[in-house]
């Protein structure tokens, strides 16, 4: 799976009814490595991630940082030439880790980006930040759909089977974006949960598909501020994660209308449960027993 | 629990045979809210946390950037007197999340806490990321002890028993330290599995503990480049994950002399496995069978 995993022969230790048993086995384990994002000649970020699907996970980080609306924002994107580093034989290669965006309007400066540096007040809390999300945000989530709980659990099932690197390494979380029948669209991994949200934001916003009024994004993970706030300026109406939500993330939620399930779980027998906690208007429960 | 976990009424909902079940229940989510890090009278960073030991997550963050040695290097750490919000009164409220810290030597500043802000090479990649590590260190990871992995597992079934907002919420990360006899010295949960290690680490200096020669870092989470990093600034020679380990955290921690154990798992009954990544001179296996 060349950059994405790596291997590596690893020393097992078992312990059994208080005795030491010991062995050698074959492990893959998740590949982290830096990516220096550039943009327009400027250094804007520099993250950990799982390299693969560059060009998506910058579309989508420059879209959550209020930089970029749509993909005719970005003239060019490219590995930086000048990337190279020696290897073992003393021959350059290029790290495929450094990326240099250029938007069409140049005075996108990164600046702009900081989500907190316009607030001077002293008081920071988490209504300030949900603000600044607000401010950064050019829509209202509108969509009123509702959906059949029984559709996100289905996704939630199949993408447990959809993450060739988790079922590898163990190491990485994923994100998907899915369509109100259930159908999921696009899957991507990652060791950054954040990283993995980005990449598929910048999958939907290269193929024109923001704001994403008819789909839920699903997420390995637990839901923090981070990534519902990614989700609201992405127009998702419903996130769904199969882990916990912080309390963040439920006010982010409330205050942009946006659905939030979390423990989103479910067997392969398809049962399965999940916890609502803003926005239970978009489920459907008219199929509720008793 | 105070501001550490949040409480809401949620719908649940179940499936079970195919059939949709609805009720109502009472829930805990882990809190998070931001930290805004202020040194010598400039933001250094602001970063979402779960509220609690702020001054040690703040003395090690302000250790892991190397911007800090000892606890005589800050002068003063109080929480901003300006941080007041109204409440849903109208009275000002101390958020309790705006904290000033001074250096006894003032020339330390933000400045000096970009981790890569002296490297001007566009060939960014892992060997880089640890080499930026190696210049703020100041220490060897010298110590020769050896452990038995039964007192790693065993301390890894503890500290599932001493997580109480995981407990209630599901929803944090906890990170430990524990000596070379088993014994947990120090356990603190966050919603961001960073902060946790920052607090602990931040505990360890405020306690004159560093370096940690004498101690594991035990994590719930998985091990990423930036808690490899954290653990070997700190001086810890063995690193246990509950979880994965990530391509760049194994690098890290063969390039300081670190043992780096992953999926470090036990059941009540004593029983469990662990991987070794790294540094196998460290686990004393001398008990092994056969």
């Amino acid at each position: 799976m060349g950059r994405v995993t790596d291997t590596a022969r690893v020393r097992t230790v078992r312990v059994r009814d208080g005795k030491l048993y010991a062995g050698r086995k074959g492990d893959h384990v998740a590949v982290e490595e830096p990516l220096d994002i550039r943009l327009n000649g400027q250094r804007l970020s520099l993250t950990m991630r799982t390299p693969g699907h560059d060009v998506e996970l910058i579309h989508g980080f420059l879209h959550g940082e209020g930089l970029i609306e749509r993909r005719e924002d970005v003239a060019e994107a490219r590995y930086c030439d000048g990337a190279v580093v020696e290897d073992e034989t003393g021959l350059p290669r290029n790290t495929y880790n450094v990326m240099e965006f250029t938007t069409a309007r140049p005075q996108l400066l990164p600046v702009a980006s900081r989500a907190f540096a316009t607030s001077s007040a002293c008081g920071v809390c988490g209504a300030e930040s949900i603000e600044a999300v607000r401010r950064r945000g050019r829509f209202t989530l509108g969509a009123d759909w509702r959906i059949d709980p029984r559709v996100v659990l289905q996704a939630a099932r199949e993408l447990g089977e959809r993450q060739p690197v988790f079922a590898r390494t163990g190491g990485v979380h994923a994100a998907a974006l899915v369509g109100r029948d259930g159908e999921i669209l696009v899957v991507r991994e990652d060791v950054g949960r954040h990283n993995a949200v980005d990449k598929v934001i910048g999958w939907a916003l290269l193929e024109d598909r923001l704001p994403l009024a008819d789909c839920f994004l699903l997420v390995s993970s637990r839901a923090s501020f981070e990534i519902a706030q990614k989700a609201a300026l992405a127009g998702v109406p419903l996130l769904a994660c199969v882990s916990a939500a912080s309390s963040l993330a439920v006010d982010t939620a409330e205050a942009f209308g946006m659905t939030l399930l979390g423990f989103a779980r479910a067997a392969d027998d398809g049962d399965g449960r999940l916890n609502v906690y803003t926005g239970e208007d978009r489920l459907d429960l008219s199929a509720v027993e008793g």
